[in-house]
């Protein structure tokens, strides 16, 4: 089992490899991830945003799922995910939800741009207060919503995530 | 066809009703969302994560994935979405990658963060400069990785998304 550097590298290697395959293949966009728990690839996924029709099929939201299902467990604590480009926000999000320990990533979010595939707006938008991002948000029945909640609050059998 | 205000309003309670009977049905954490197009429901969703052992599967990733297979589209706009609370990161970058036209809440993100649900620290890191977040994010063989993206240009393919 490679370690260290090594070890990196090689994980890094075969994302890329992945994300070229994808596009040779016709599946889908030039992304891939695979995520490693102490030495071994435990889920790998590639974007099958077009081919799944699921604009939530990015690379690395397929491997955490993969590797998720893998595992039996929503936490991915002790693992990393290895991709071959800089996470998107939404993927960045999914990475912390999944409790990852480290990413690794290849290309640059600038580079990805280069390409035709740019998230700065997705990250701008986060910066904006609410009320001056371009995707309106509305609140409504606030007080009504509190329900969800205090069912969850009285049911007891929470599995904290 | 319900229009306007009585709508949103007529939607966000099935989502409330979902995310509550989630909880009921001992199926996972109080969250759901429904979207929508032209006053028709295409999809909803209930946060799975446990259930499903999936940290991607919260109500809004489950109604958009949903939507876009009933619609057989990677592309949700002309919809919207809603939701029974506040979207986190995650959810919020899924709206934007699905094109969803807005995004009405009932619950906030404070309200979720009362019954134990705290979204708040991803935001916060969102807003750090990579070296100051408490997910390490390396990045190597940028270079290499530039053979997936060209791979993407020189296909010819691209189905923009």
């Amino acid at each position: 089992m490679p370690t260290g550097q090594d070890a990196n590298l090689r994980f890094l290697r075969r994302a890329i490899a992945l994300a070229t395959e994808n596009v040779r293949a016709g599946h889908g966009g030039p992304f891939a991830a695979v995520v490693v728990r102490d030495g071994r690839i435990l889920g790998e996924g590639v974007n099958t945003v077009t081919a799944a029709n699921d604009p939530t099929a990015h690379a690395e939201v397929n491997a955490i799922r993969a590797a998720a299902t893998a595992l039996g467990d929503f936490s991915l604590a002790g693992c990393e995910i290895y991709s071959s480009c800089e996470p998107c926000p939404m993927c960045l999000a999914a990475c912390y939800w999944a409790r990852l320990g480290a990413i690794y990533f290849a290309a640059t979010a600038a580079d990805a741009a280069h390409a035709g595939f740019d998230d700065d707006y997705i990250h701008d938008e986060f910066a904006k207060p609410v009320d001056a991002r371009s995707l309106p948000a509305i609140n409504l029945l606030r007080e009504e919503a509190w329900a969800s909640f205090q069912a969850w609050i009285e049911a007891g059998k929470k599995i904290p995530y």
